[in-house]
């Protein structure tokens, strides 16, 4: 197992033969920017941070290491929850946001063809500049590159109807931490020739490969949009809606949720009019025809009238659904100016168990003296508690641990998973196997032994 | 590696104790309906044929099998086309048929849990009992089961639109060749704790674990469905056409083609008023809200029209669309009834170069002297060039397997696939590295070893 380590007398000149002299970075700066991601509490310290710009490149940096067992952890814009991206054995970070050309925008194969450090965003406006959507939106789309969500399987907002990540992944080019370059996949919806390594390497953390190309599947863009919202008394009442909407035949595109102190910290921060007295806000929404949009609606407004809500809002307006969507984007910038230290967290839980789940975040959350907001994707059981407390008040941060390790024990008690989709990195792996059972465990220790039989590629995380 | 081998004595006494006396077969008549699926020329002689109903059985069947180096071919009806299921190494056929439960249909959760043995069609009329569609829909769905179809990544006519098995597996439990019991995923969208192993197993067919549970996702059944067909004079038209439809916005659920080869053989069978002297016939159809349906019908219509459709028809009852419908669920049993022996092949291309490789495909036939029709998903390039010749006569197969060598290599040059729902299988498995690569070829035998260190589960298929 490889450990934290400088690299080499000599080695560094060869990582310079490699990429040029301007993309090999020892510096302090470059150290010190690349030794966190957006993770809390969680830093390491690299040897040094390259920043490669073809397939090849990444080959020939992952054969140096390899030969050297030095650890080599890839990464885009590094915006992980789990500290997937933070070099907390040294090494390489390997940043690839240099490789950020959208190649190809297909409308009749429906497909984009794109390197890993495009930023999502940038490919949601290329497609959309073509009348396509790529439909994964994770909240850091704006910031975080395509190659960082397929390695996490990021998911976001519109995952009930559209799913996530892994569903829009067609193909791939990695180089394995040995140096070889593989393909898995193209352009096809249907090519089973071979196991799907495609999707194994979608949300492997950067753990056993480093993806160099990717190509996505589109659709069709939506004609339009519509929301509404509804307040309850009771975040029991706003579950028992989510199952009726679903039990409706309606697949909404958003079904979103904010708990009483997520209402209260975004009426306090935003003025936007929120009713701070309710029990859970719940948020909702349809694409596609306009009158199946107004249909789909009003069928979740009566769901939401038959199980109780206190108030009702259909947006009538562009605007109007804007505002509506503001409360929910809101949220966690919201929670987070309560406190210096924001922990964000992603137990998951059968849509049909939110509300026992939520309720018991609550009750965790008296007992350790803890202000926790939950908000999150209720169509598709994606929770978010999120802590806010001062980092500096130690007991606190100590409370805010325990207080976790009971909510991802009750979210497995309910058939959840300690992560929806931010995904293992280094904060979780002690939870994993509590989820998965010692065998899996260790069947998942020789699939990486698999691709990298020297524990090169982000070692300390996911299959160690 | 194992190879072919009889039971040795004391082993099937220890296989009677875990599954019961009338479980294991060894008699020559389940011998013999063991030996072969429904790919043609291809036959192996099991050793023994053993009938398992639990997890806990197929996991002690396993121990024992692991133990003595004998091999074991999982397999539910064996409908599947690429020899999958054949045991042409003997050992131990293990039959899943008698786990058929479909334990849960959840229409507030959207998912079914069920065991592996029960056939597809019993899945989606259990859901859609419950108002919910479980969309993949293969050819063989009223005899395979659902363990199969995920084994395979079976797909279907409604793939464009809705995806293929793979997108609606999201939880397994399966036992490894060495008896652990592992599950992998749940009954949720999101849930990233670990590799995704639920579908590294999905199309690895039957070589790294056996399938015992499956959580599979379901959508709420569509309100209504329409259908239309346009001929056109040449399949090159039929091909621009289809680009045309995805360019417009529509994402059809149904977009099927048939080739004149074809066109003449349902006819000729089935005398439902085609028109024989069209160069291609195309098949689409839509479902969701009825005025969206008729709204894209009608789009789909003028996207024909616009490239030289000869004529054009929209089905303007349920009667109507079954006899649009016929003609593409008619084009299999069609050819088949031509001669005794039908190749039924499905090389994929992207959906841009369907032209091309239908034209390439209709050269070779001709080349080689060979009556080849062509019919087959053109929304997502799926095709099914489809031999039928005499087995008898063994020049005929000889020049039969030099045409789909040459379609192979096309199909390759063409970015596609080798296969794009039959699988690898034993008929496939030497065209495999011509796709993905010696090395690509090498990281698969690693994975095979991974779970199944000493080569048991169908050995000398896919990761051999």
């Amino acid at each position: 197992m490889a450990t934290a380590t400088a690299i080499p007398t000599g080695l560094r000149e060869r990582l310079i033969a490699v990429v040029g002299r301007d993309h090999v970075r020892t510096d302090e700066g470059a150290l010190v920017t690349f030794s966190t991601d957006a993770t809390p509490l969680e830093r390491g310290r690299p040897d040094a941070v390259v920043f490669a710009a073809t397939a090849e490149e990444v080959a020939s940096v992952l054969r140096l290491a390899n030969a050297s067992g030095i650890p080599v952890v890839p990464r885009g814009s590094g915006t992980n929850l789990s500290a997937g991206t933070v070099p907390h054995r040294g090494g390489i970070v390997l940043v690839l946001t240099r490789m950020n050309k959208v190649k190809e925008i297909s409308d009749s194969d429906l497909v984009a063809v794109c390197e890993p450090g495009v930023r999502t965003i940038e490919l949601s406006q290329a497609a959309a500049a073509k009348g396509l959507l790529y439909p994964p939106d994770p909240g850091s789309q704006t910031t975080a590159t395509i190659g960082g969500n397929v390695a996490e399987c990021a998911g976001g907002l519109r995952a009930l109807k559209y799913g996530v990540t892994r569903d829009y992944v067609l193909g791939v080019e990695a180089v394995l931490p040995t140096g070889e370059i593989i393909r898995s996949g193209g352009r096809l919806v249907k090519d089973v020739a071979g196991y799907d390594l495609r999707r194994l390497l979608c949300g492997s953390e950067g753990t056993l490969a480093v993806m160099t190309e990717l190509t996505l599947r589109l659709v069709p863009a939506p004609e339009a949009s519509g929301y509404g919202m509804a307040y309850f008394p009771e975040l029991a009442d706003a579950a028992r809606a989510v199952s009726r909407v679903l039990a409706s035949g309606v697949l909404p595109v958003t079904l979103e949720f904010l708990d009483q102190v997520c209402i209260g910290a975004v009426e306090d921060y935003a003025k936007i009019g929120l009713d701070t007295s309710a029990g859970a806000l719940l948020i909702f929404g349809q694409d596609g025809n306009a009158a199946v949009i107004a249909r789909d609606l009003e069928r979740m407004g009566q769901a939401c009238r038959t199980e109780g809500a206190i108030s009702l809002r259909i947006a009538e307006s562009p605007e109007e659904a804007s505002e509506v969507l503001e409360a929910r984007r809101a949220a966690l910038p919201s929670l987070s100016r309560l406190e210096p230290l924001t922990l964000l967290e992603d137990a998951t839980v059968p849509r049909s168990r939110i509300a026992e789940m939520v309720e018991y975040i609550q009750e965790v959350a008296r007992r350790y003296e803890l202000k926790i907001g939950t908000f999150g994707h209720a169509g598709d059981g994606n929770l978010h508690p999120t802590a806010v407390l001062d980092h500096a008040d130690e007991d606190a941060v100590r409370r805010a641990r325990a207080a976790f390790d009971e909510i991802f024990a009750r979210a497995l008690e309910l058939d959840g998973t300690i992560t929806g989709e931010h995904g293992i990195g280094i904060v979780k792996l002690r939870y994993l196997e509590r989820q998965l059972g010692a065998d899996h465990m260790a069947l998942l220790r020789r699939i990486k032994a698999a691709f990298d039989p020297n524990g090169i590629l982000n070692p300390g995380k996911l299959g160690s």
